[in-house]
Parts: structure tokens; sequence; C-alpha cells
């Protein structure tokens, strides 16, 4: 790949807050549907074969690193995997389904916490795997669900419109609540670390639908669950992302529960991000969205963004959320040269 | 109805940063289908059919108002109405459905502005029916969706995911976008004013599905809009609310668009926006999924919401979204009931 470094740690040191010779890019769901290697293997395998066949999941996690000059790679995986080692009945039809959802006390008595973890040893062996095939040219990013998201799609059973299960259950049985999210969060954080002893060399945490709630159910029902995972994960040595969507009226409640970087959604200034989040790296912003447009459009979109980090440390450009399917590969390759370009050092 | 002046004018002086013998209460849909009266008159007459009826309008206006102890009463009809008449073909089905979106220069040329809102006469005359029914038992509210929300629907032909047509108009023919946009919000305008001039003591702008926009896309895209229909309102002597969802990321630039009452959603605190907001009247802002929770729980939100208000004037009480079908009306009753009783003065 022209023009990288052999040895690529810019990501690494814009998670530390350090001076970089450009600002690093990576993409959320770069390894996904809109690549057409991706595709092609689809059609050979379902979602959950592609996530938990290690030569599988470390060839779909390599294939925009051959495509793209991203800074990072991201393991391929889904979010719901310690649900199925947990002991719940996993498919996607196409969007994640659970035919047993947790419900009562003896649901979440019965999830399988002690081994849930150790029983994704096909993750840990994809991680090594993709550790040994990149070669050191980019470093890997290991990555779970927040226990919030994780723990709403077991409640709900799949996605939903208004949450209104979990919500009724933090507000009815906030026990029950509670007694879930310890398992849950146990589970993440150990699924996290063995992660990063099989070779991951930083973590993000998705709070993909942490914006379905008001602040106040955050700072009582999530919070300390989050906070516990990226207390756990400071002690690894190894930058920690939180990532959250929605969360731009309660940003610094968000940012108080942890975390080395945060990373934010589109709907906010990036400069107002970074002066409410005070001295923390930030990763974002672009609005997906904008990678379906003509190519100066787009650029002036990157252009806005990187001039709104002026020229600090810190500052990992990424989308505001995942690539959509549709969008042209193309165009995340120009995105990706356009922000190496504009802040080359 | 016990315990309500036969002229209620808490909500009016509220929109106006004014002293109130308690805080007024009313809720967003609170005409709908959560009402077993509104569902027995669903069964016989299309949503489109009960909008355009001006005395099936004022039965369904009137309905919460029989049943609730709430301080306005707000106009039952669709944002897309004015949809219907600028030419497109809107159906339920159940969602709005439009088979003609708006998609080219011939497609914005031929909206039929010059008569899209005198055609809504069955909508000024249900105001006018609702006044004269409600005899200055509470202030009636008109209301339409504010112009980015009625062109995303009138561009993409209905509800939308990630607004993606959307979006590559704004960026790719902007000229095309401000055509139609300036056409919706003279629509938009004269539509507001009718209703004023037929009896509507307030009006709102409903910007529902504004929090898919970056603030940048909001500020050049939409807001010059939003403005221009504000500012007129403000010509017309009565107050003017603008609500949005997914607003906090850029709530300030929202708030610049004018409107004296600003309405938030569920995602922030209520005396976090107050802050933001100076001393601008806020609306909002309880979470309606907490509807469904039992009592003691509602309680404590409700009490939350007005704590953060610290008793200031200028507080309108409201959901930051619309009342959910399935919520029981009897806990709308209850919140309604304790707003007034946690804050008479």
């Amino acid at each position: 790949m022209t023009g990288m470094p052999r040895e690529n740690r810019r990501f690494l040191r814009a998670c530390r807050g350090l001076p970089v010779d450009a600002t690093p890019v990576w993409f959320m769901r770069q390894a996904g549907r809109y690549m057409e290697e991706y595709r092609a293997l689809r059609k050979k395998h379902s979602i959950l074969e592609l996530a938990k066949t290690p030569a599988l999941a470390c060839e779909v996690t390599l294939q925009p690193i051959r495509r793209l000059p991203v800074d990072a790679a991201i393991l391929f995986a889904d979010i719901l995997l310690p649900v199925e080692t947990l002991g719940l009945k996993l498919r996607f039809a196409p969007g994640p389904s659970i035919s047993n959802p947790v419900r009562t006390d003896r649901d979440v008595a019965r999830l399988n916490e002690a081994t849930a973890a150790a029983d994704l040893g096909c993750v840990y062996d994809a991680v090594r795997l993709i550790r040994k095939e990149l070669g050191g040219k980019v470093p890997l990013i290991g990555f779970a669900g927040a226990p919030y998201t994780v723990a709403s799609y077991m409640v709900e059973g799949g996605p939903s419109d208004h949450y209104k299960v979990v919500k009724a259950m933090m507000t009815d049985r906030p026990d029950l609540w509670h007694a879930l999210m310890l398992k849950v969060r146990r589970v993440t954080a150990e699924y996290l670390k063995r992660q990063v002893q099989a070779g991951a060399e930083a973590v993000q945490l998705f709070d993909s639908w942490i914006g379905a709630l008001t602040p106040e159910q955050y700072r009582r029902f999530v919070r300390p669950h989050s906070a516990w995972v990226l207390a756990e994960a400071a002690k690894w040595g190894v930058p920690v992302i939180s990532f959250g969507t929605g969360t731009n009226g309660f940003l610094e409640d968000f940012a108080a529960a942890g975390g080395d970087v945060v990373g934010v959604d589109w709907r906010i200034d990036l400069d107002v991000a970074r002066r409410r989040l005070g001295r923390r790296p930030v990763q974002g912003n672009l609005d997906p969205v904008l990678l379906f447009s003509e190519r100066k459009a787009l650029k002036t979109a990157v252009r806005d963004v990187v001039a709104r980090n002026h020229g600090r440390n810190g500052h990992i450009f990424n989308l505001g959320h995942g690539i959509l399917p549709g969008t042209p590969v193309e165009n995340v390759d120009f995105v990706a040269k356009c922000v190496h370009e504009m802040t080359a050092r």
C-alpha cells in the first residue's frame, strides 16, 4: 500500500492524544456488505458462519485492508456472539432475532455466564490469525457490544423501535435489570480481555442503541455497568474507544463512563463535541450517507470534519455510524485519501 | 372538568414566559390511537377521512379534552395533508406512502403551490368548529409539519431509515432542494396562517425527522426555510412552538431558527436544555415509553422533569415525542394530574 509506513501507529498514537504524521482513519463496518468481495463470501456463508470460522473472519477483516488506505483493521464479528454462548437462540432473518428473550428471574438465572466468553474461542483464534496475516501493517481493533446494547437485544428479542420491554424492566423490575446487566458486563469484559490476550491492540465498545434512553435512565441503569467494563479495559494496556449514537443530549454523562477515546455520531459538530469532551481524544464523525455523494460534495464534507478538529492531536477520523450497504467502495477510498492529504503534517 | 378554570390560559401564558398557577400540560398525539373512543371511529373511517371531515376532526380533537385535564387542545390533522393538495398521491398503508415522489425539476415545477393551502378548507372549517365546541375551555393549537420533515416525505415517498434520497438531493442538486423548500415553506406558512385566521390560538411546527441531519446540513439546507416560516408566524400574534427530535447535538442552531417556545425530545435533561436555550420557554420532555410504567416509577419520572425546571416560568409539560399506541389512557390522565399537583403555586 503506497504511502504507508510498514508499521502504522497513527491510530494507536491518536488514541493516546499523541502527535501523528496524519490523522488516522478507519470506518465502522469497513468489513461488510458494501464490498463486492464480502458479498461474494456471503453467497456461500451465513453471517454467523463468517464470524465463527477463523479463516473466514480473517479474510473478511483483511478485505478492506487490501483495498483501502485505512489505519486500522477491525475484527469481523457480531456484537451478539456472546448472546449465543450465554444460551440464547440467535438467528438472522435477516435482522437479528432471539427466540427465547430474557424476561424473568429464571431467564437471567440460567444464562451461561461462567462459560460464555471462554466458549468464543473461534473469535480469539480469528484475532490470532488476523494479527499474523496483518504482519504489523496496521493495528487490529477488537470490539464488543456495550452492556446496554447487548442486554436490550436479549430482552427485546431483536431490534426495537421504542425499547418498551427494556424500559419496563428498568422501571418495574430494576433488581432484575441490574442482575442481567451484572452478568452481561462480566461476560463483555472477559470477552474483550480475551481478544486483547489473543492480540487485539485496541478495543471498541459499541453502544449503538443507547440513544433510546433518557439521560436519567442512562445514569441509573446503564452507566455503572458500562463504567465497570471500561474500568476493567483500562487495565489491559490497550486504548479503549467508547462509541454511542444519540448521545448528544448527555455526551458528558456518556463520556464520564470511561474510555480513552469517545466516539460521536454525525448529529454534532466535531468542534462542539471536542469542546464538550475536554481533552479527551475523539473519534468521528462524517455522516455515513454522505459517502453516496459526488466527489466535490464529499470532499467538502470531509474538510468540514477535519477543519473542526483545528489540527489538534487526539482525532481519529471515522463515520458517525457504520458504512451503509450500497456505499460505493471508491468513495470510501476517496475519503480515507482526503483525510490523509488534508491532515499531513 | 374539576379543578380547571372556565378560561384556562396557563398554556398561552407559559408560552410567553409569564407566571402561571400551575405548569400547563398537553401531550403530542393526545388525540389518537391510544384512546378507545378514537379506535372506535377509526373502525369506520380512514385517517384521511377523519382529518378531512370537520365534524370528525372536531370530535377526535375533543376526545382527550373530555377525558384528560390537559391545558390545550391540538387540532387533529396529519402533517402530510398539504402534500396531497400540492398534487402528490398520498395513502396510508398503514404508514404514509407517496406514489409519485418529488425527484426532478419537473416534479418541483408542477407542485400546486398557489392553491395547496387554500384547498385545505376542511381543516380551517374544523378549526372553527373546534373553537366553537371548546367554548373557551382550553386554547386550541394548530400545527404543520416543518418544511424539512414535509419535504423529506415528498422526496423519499415515505418514512426513511437514512434519508439517502433527500441527502443526495441536498448535496448533488442544492438548487433543486432549495426550489422545493421555497415552495414547501410558503405553503406551510399560508396553511398555518389560515389556521390562525380560523381561530387557532397557537401553532406548533413539527420537525420530527430533523435529527437525521448533521448540524451543517441543518444550517445550510433547512434552517433558512424553517426560519422564514417562523418569522412569518411571529407576525400573527399567537405563540409559536418549534419542536424537533434528535436536535440535541445542535439545539442552539435549531433554536436560532425561531419560535417562542422550543420543544425538546427526551434525550436531554430539561435543566440542561433550559440552560442551553437561555431565556426561551421550553416544552417537554417525558419519555413517552414511561407512560407504560407503573404509577410509582411514572410519578418519579414526572417529578424529575418538573424538578429540573426549578420552578421557573416558561415551561410547558409535554412528552419528548408523541403518545405511543397502546399507552394506558389512565396513565396519561395520571401524569397530567401529577404535573398540576406538583407545580400548583
